[in-house]
């Protein structure tokens, strides 16, 4: 944790491997075992440290191989840039003939108060203040909840004293004394610490840098005795083990450990867990009252009822048998637990449930915010990518070449800049177009994917119809293979477009990371978002629903008739589809056995460096949003949903907090106010849930049929005789030639047989046209469409309008630490203005000192000035 | 202009009317004749001018009445405390028994400065910058554009040189040497300079100085000699009369002379009215494609062909008679101009053009903002209101006397502030579910005067009906009448609710006079959109559709049919109803004559004060929004409404300019950066027009059932036969003994007459049911509202998402001014720091001499300091 002279912290670790062919020779070694550390301190800075380093180096350099030569300089150019911004180094010498070696560095104060300053991080100072927490009743009533919630609080020291805030200010280094700074070491915390030291490195051009990789240092281990605690062993006990399942999470800890980026993440996580608990309660009892009202359900009644027999079209061609609908009995049965009026309630308070959350999440990111001093924070300058320069460049060179000779000639004048601009301009809305075919092209591909799986489905039932052995379960074999090709499929597309979405976005060549970032990820979501719903889609709303009718059925490829649903109808079918979503597969990768475990007590940069690289949170957020919109869209077809999504859930936040804890190295603490691009993907989703909900209780489901048989059609108010109502009659002598059942085994004598449709019977002067009843129950379900969407918008807008965003407490909250600091900040200037004066007069006053103490006073004045400019244009801005 | 030195500039006037009972005594006039002004300047502050005046008033002072001197007293306070503030008073002495006296303000350097620092106000630096505008070829096309569009400009100063820009900073006043202050009575403009002087008033409490006016002066008279030109003459000449109504607006004067806040709503005008150039086009090309197609309508050929004459069923019980369809020939026609499929065309159009609009006007504002230099302006300071205040104590005083006390007794404590606050929260929760709940009453009782217009056309028409003689133009008359009757309630209705919208929002008692305006006019708004609205969704949605069928018409308070829509449909009707809306009725009230005739040289402030007062921009943008309701909600029902509309706006502008101009005091220059909850209105009514849009497409026009018939049910894919097809067969002899026609004088035999619907006909089972037909159309039509609804949603959200709302070259420049001022800044403070080296090496040094330039430069940096953290803050604080 320490440079060898144990004063020193390690604020961040480069790695590089080197390959040495010239080791070969061993006449190097005595030399190391002297001097085995090669410690360049800013002290020893200048010409000679890098001199003395080369000159050391040189005894070892046999003839490398061009490219390591290369690296080498590229790094030494690197690391000696770095000591220019006043880092302080320490590296290993390479003493074996290739391996990994680390330069750790240390940021000393000095470097430390520029940054801060540069970065305007807030700091907090001597004042602290009281937060109110409501009035009195509320504050009692807090206090009684957090009385209760006791054994469900972290044992986290934070916890403890959460009604004091340390009021912040940027950090300055001519105000050092309004902050409270006992010790130097420590008074920057180490996830600061490592993030300016990241901020130096990005200053420079790091591509180049051969193989580096740059890692911050995790504080020690996170196993072994409780008395010599640590953040991350305190991350671990309490945080991420499944044994503490029950916990809130100690939010300010993991921000502290990990940045603000990564704790919005988990808060996020935290917020959308606990969301779902109110919305598993009733999706629970919305199950249970489909139980409870299984036995009074008549039209399921009347389908298990042997009496009134309805005989049944064949299913099939020629190898299907007419059949008795009672044989659907249990189906249906089982659909009443998910189709039933409860259901469309459910679907109205989830989406109303969406914005809440969203709302929800604004607020405690706002509250967050304001406890994690992120409300000044200003937007980072924006860099461009090295890509996107690099782009440029290649492009203007390749394509303009007269262009940039101009360019060359006359480089005065600035219309040539501005003209050099229209090109790229030109240039880039070419390439722009050029990736946004392609990515039509790849959702096409996916929907012929999912439409090739459909045939597959279809064809298969047909062959294997064929096959008498096989004819029984061949519904059973399809389905299973189907799916099973499906998910296939669907892995595979996952890995494909994930690779897809990047090379698309680099295609693009956005400017800076964040557009890079953000547009790579709605990318990969709409092409993941494609390729996992589209399945489900097409049971929801296609599947069975172009089969034709009997007599005169819709063949695709001739002679492969279209899938029909299962006799208990498509919602059934896609309840079962829904299941196993919530829950996603997770490859839990064992951590990597640690390869330094030769040396007994490994250095803590040994223990890092074997760990997995941290890969961004862009996985973990896709995950959880996929899972989200599996939660919201489908939720008027299956209410377990969010149960299912808990129960992963309070995994989840365990398994992602292990596996940054103990399973990847320390990431870039990223201070950042939002989760950017997901929340937008995610009011997104909201907003789409409410068709598809609509559409999948007006479409999917028999609620409207049931409503309009009720209300319109019954003889008595019930639904007797609703599922007689349903069928459809046809004329078996109307069967087309070769397409009657083969020797059929039907017991009675068929003259009619009965389908699922509303079609006018054999007897009608326009039979088999959709009869009035069709449209009828269209037109109900098409109003109830228009009636749900607009309602439940315009409720969502409401619910939007009436939660303000911005807690009151917390904009309260603001506005008092505000007027506090200008106080706190007047008093301070007084006291050290009278201490000054006092100074002053103590002293008689030589010519010399009071002109040195003018013109610092002066030099800072300027400084504080341009401080004042550079924070009033409310953006960073490089001085 | 000047106060009588002719040297200080008024900057403000105050003017009260006042009342001398003891005036009655001459004894005081010689006095004025000799001083007939009482100028107190901030020079002779202190207690002697205080004294001085008030012993120049004594002599006059008779028993003046309680009222009036307490009313003295508080101007002379009010008084006192601006000049206390430093600002300096002239003012008339009171030398009529009554009258109105003007007590002038001119606001000196030093204020000035002061209080512009405080207010941070950008100023011009020295520095001018170069703007680019794009590549060359954008360059080029500008230029021409602008060459093209000269005669379009207008002749004012500010637009020579619109290629450079001022690098602005706030002003600071350790900073002078930063700004070009070349006169420092011209430095800053008159709207700041009067700007800066209200802020001075709002300090203190207003309310209660008996009856006082404040005013900005206008700079001089409109009229007159085109030599000797001030800004409001320019204003007049090149903006405020008809004659350059085809001139672009010069927005920056308008701005210089009237604030941000008028400025902006100019802005906006402009920018709908030029948005409403390209919809009027294409609305004039629907009407067109109408025009020329009218021939090849097959359904009003039909219609008016006499050959296949279709007997329609009576429109009125007994004294009705069975017509012929062909009758109604010409209102089919005239609907067909209306009623075509170019219209769902445009009306999808329509919808993206009010996206379109409503993006670009954010573009607008951010361009305007970065001119105006409100780019790093930060939201004022909310002060609380009075009233709210006083209704916090009241309300405390008169229910928790005990809390109160309780207060009082230990006001150490904080706790009971907060219970103190908890009960305040009670108290408004309660107040605000009150108003909430007399607004909803307020809603109703709209609709029910609604209906009751509508009632009253019912049992009129009956009525009316009865009596032979006015048979013949009964509908006429009825519509006639009902119409006045609505226009006469809609106004007085408008009168009463912009009073109860204000009742309403006092009982709210919002906090800050921000929220307080904005919920007026959310309230104002909803009452009078549902007022001026409904009379149109009537006939849009519900007129006709409830009428039942023959033989069993649907009648209100027994005897009473609803009411029909006129044979050529509804369609027309709501069409004749939209016609005069796009105009809106305006009460041009002449220019006041000026009282002050009788003096031959009047000064500036009596010649304003003659003047109308201002009253706010809420009527100007209510009545502009109300028409763009009118514009964008009922397009597809009339696609000449853009065109009317930017009639009326072309005249509009010019109205409200001359108005501004010429007709009332000028405003109190009002710095914002947006126009604040009306884009929040405009784009809801964005929002709720996709919708209506849909609605009137699908219900009230033809569109669906022609295609539905086209498609489905004719035999040779033409509209041959459509009109046949929508109307019903009903049995003569199955009218309701008394409903028949009394002495029919219909030509032929009558057995079945016809009505427009899709029902059974009388030979059919179940006769006079809806059909399948129907049905079909039905769903049809709600189809079309689905997929309008949610197409045009999508690709609205795709409008919004592609338009940046920043342009790429403001966000540029903002980035290349920052840049710019931190080079300009760092440049001259080296400069003043090398002058200041200078200046100390020539001087051998005193040591009495650096003391005090230490002490200043030490007040200097303290300040900066200060101003340095108030600035980071991000919002304005009172330091």
């Amino acid at each position: 944790m320490h440079f060898h002279d144990n004063r020193r912290k390690v604020d961040y670790v480069l790695a590089y491997h080197y390959r040495k062919r010239g080791a070969h020779g061993g006449h190097g070694s005595p030399s190391h075992q002297r001097a085995p550390l090669a410690v360049i301190s800013n002290g020893e800075m200048g010409k000679e440290p890098n001199a003395a380093g080369q000159g050391d180096m040189m005894i070892e350099m046999g003839p490398l191989d061009a490219l390591e030569e290369e690296r080498k300089e590229q790094r030494e150019e690197f690391e000696r840039n770095l000591m220019e911004a006043g880092l302080e180094l320490e590296k290993d010498l390479e003493n074996k003939s290739q391996g990994s070696s680390f330069v750790r560095i240390h940021a000393p104060w000095q470097v430390l108060t520029r940054e801060a300053e540069f970065l305007k991080i807030k700091v907090p100072t001597k004042k602290m203040y009281e937060i109110k927490s409501g009035g009195t009743i509320a504050k009692k009533f807090n206090e009684f909840l957090q009385k209760m919630s006791y054994p469900l609080q972290p044992r986290v020291p934070e916890h403890s004293n959460n009604k004091m805030k340390n009021l912040s200010y940027p950090f300055s280094r001519e105000k050092l004394y309004l902050y409270n700074i006992q010790d130097k070491d420590t008074f920057f915390d180490n996830a600061t610490r490592s993030r300016i030291v990241s901020k130096q490195k990005c200053g420079w051009q790091m591509n180049g840098v051969g193989g580096e990789l740059f890692l911050p240092l995790h504080q020690g281990e996170y196993e072994g005795p409780e008395d010599d605690m640590n953040d991350r062993k305190l991350l671990y006990h309490e945080w991420a083990r499944y044994g503490v399942f029950y916990k809130f999470q100690p939010i300010d800890l993991i921000r502290k450990y990990f940045g603000e980026k990564i704790g919005l993440y988990f808060a996020w996580l935290g917020l959308y867990t606990s969301f779902l608990i109110p919305s598993s309660i009733i999706g629970v009892i919305v199950f249970l009252y489909g139980c409870a009202t299984i036995e009074d359900d008549i039209p399921s009644k009347e389908m298990c009822d042997q009496q009134n027999a309805f005989t049944m079209c064949p299913l099939c061609d020629k190898s299907c048998d007419y059949w008795n609908l009672s044989t659907a009995c249990g189906t249906a049965r089982a659909s009443h637990l998910f189709d039933n009026p409860a259901t469309v309630f459910f679907s109205v308070f989830m989406a109303l449930w969406a914005t809440m959350f969203l709302e929800n999440w604004k607020r405690l990111q706002m509250r967050l915010g304001y406890f994690w001093d992120l409300t000044g924070i200003e937007e980072e300058e924006e860099h461009s990518r090295p890509e996107y320069e690099t782009k440029v460049r290649e492009k203007i060179l390749k394509e303009n070449k007269s262009l940039v000779q101009k360019m060359e000639t006359d480089k005065t004048e600035s219309d040539d800049e501005v003209s050099f601009l229209d090109s790229l301009v030109i240039i880039f809305s070419f390439s722009l177009l050029f990736a946004s075919i392609l990515f039509k092209i790849f959702i096409a591909l996916t929907f012929s994917i999912v439409f090739g799986v459909i045939v597959y489905r279809i064809t298969t039932a047909a062959a294997l119809s064929l096959n008498k052995a096989t004819r029984s379960n061949v519904r059973a074999t399809v389905t299973a293979t189907a799916v099973i090709i499906n998910l296939v499929v669907i892995l595979i597309l996952d890995e494909i477009y994930g690779a897809v979405a990047k090379w698309l976005t680099k295609i693009e060549v956005p400017k800076t990371e964040q557009t890079f970032e953000e547009r790579l990820i709605l990318k990969a979501f709409l092409l993941k978002f494609v390729n996992a719903y589209s399945p489900i889609f097409y049971v929801a709303f296609f599947k069975g629903r172009f089969v034709g009718r009997p007599g005169n059925y819709v063949y695709v490829f001739d002679g492969y008739r279209m899938e029909e649903c299962a006799p208990g109808g498509c919602l059934m079918e896609l309840c079962i589809q829904l299941i196993p979503q919530p829950f996603q597969l997770k490859d839990e990768t064992e951590p990597g056995e640690t390869d330094s475990t030769q040396s007994k007590h490994p250095e803590q940069w040994d223990l890092d460096y074997s760990l997995e690289p941290y890969t961004g949170l862009t996985p973990e957020y896709m995950e959880m949003i996929i899972q989200f919109g599996f939660v919201t869209l489908f939720v008027a077809s299956f209410p377990l949903a969010p149960v299912f999504a808990l129960l992963n859930n309070v995994i989840e936040v365990r398994l992602d907090a292990k596996k940054f804890v103990t399973e990847v190295r320390r990431p870039d603490a990223v201070r950042t106010k939002d989760i950017g691009i997901w929340f937008d993907i995610l009011s997104g989703i909201g907003k789409f849930s409410v068709i598809i909900n609509a559409f999948v209780i007006a479409v999917t489901s028999d609620f409207i049929p049931r409503l309009v048989y009720q209300y319109s059609y019954s003889h008595n108010g019930t639904l007797h005789g609703f599922i007689n109502h349903t069928l459809s009659y046809f004329n078996v002598s109307q069967l087309k030639e070769g397409t009657q059942p083969e020797n059929s085994h039907f017991d009675q004598e068929v003259l009619f047989c009965r389908f699922k449709d509303y079609r006018e019977p054999p007897w009608a002067p326009n039979q088999y046209e959709f009869s009035k009843q069709y449209w009828s129950v269209l037109s109900a379900r098409l109003a109830f469409v228009i009636i749900f969407q607009n309602l439940v918008m315009f409720l969502s807008v409401l619910v939007d309008w009436m939660i303000p965003d911005i807690p009151k407490d917390i904009s309260d909250q603001i506005k008092k630490e505000k007027s506090l600091l200008v106080d706190f900040f007047l008093k301070e200037e007084h006291e050290k203005l009278k201490l000054m004066d006092s100074a002053q007069r103590s002293q008689s006053g030589g010519e010399e000192r009071s002109r040195k103490s003018r013109a610092a006073s002066f030099r800072q004045s300027s400084r504080s000035q341009r401080g004042s400019y550079a924070s009033s244009s409310s953006q960073h801005t490089d001085v």
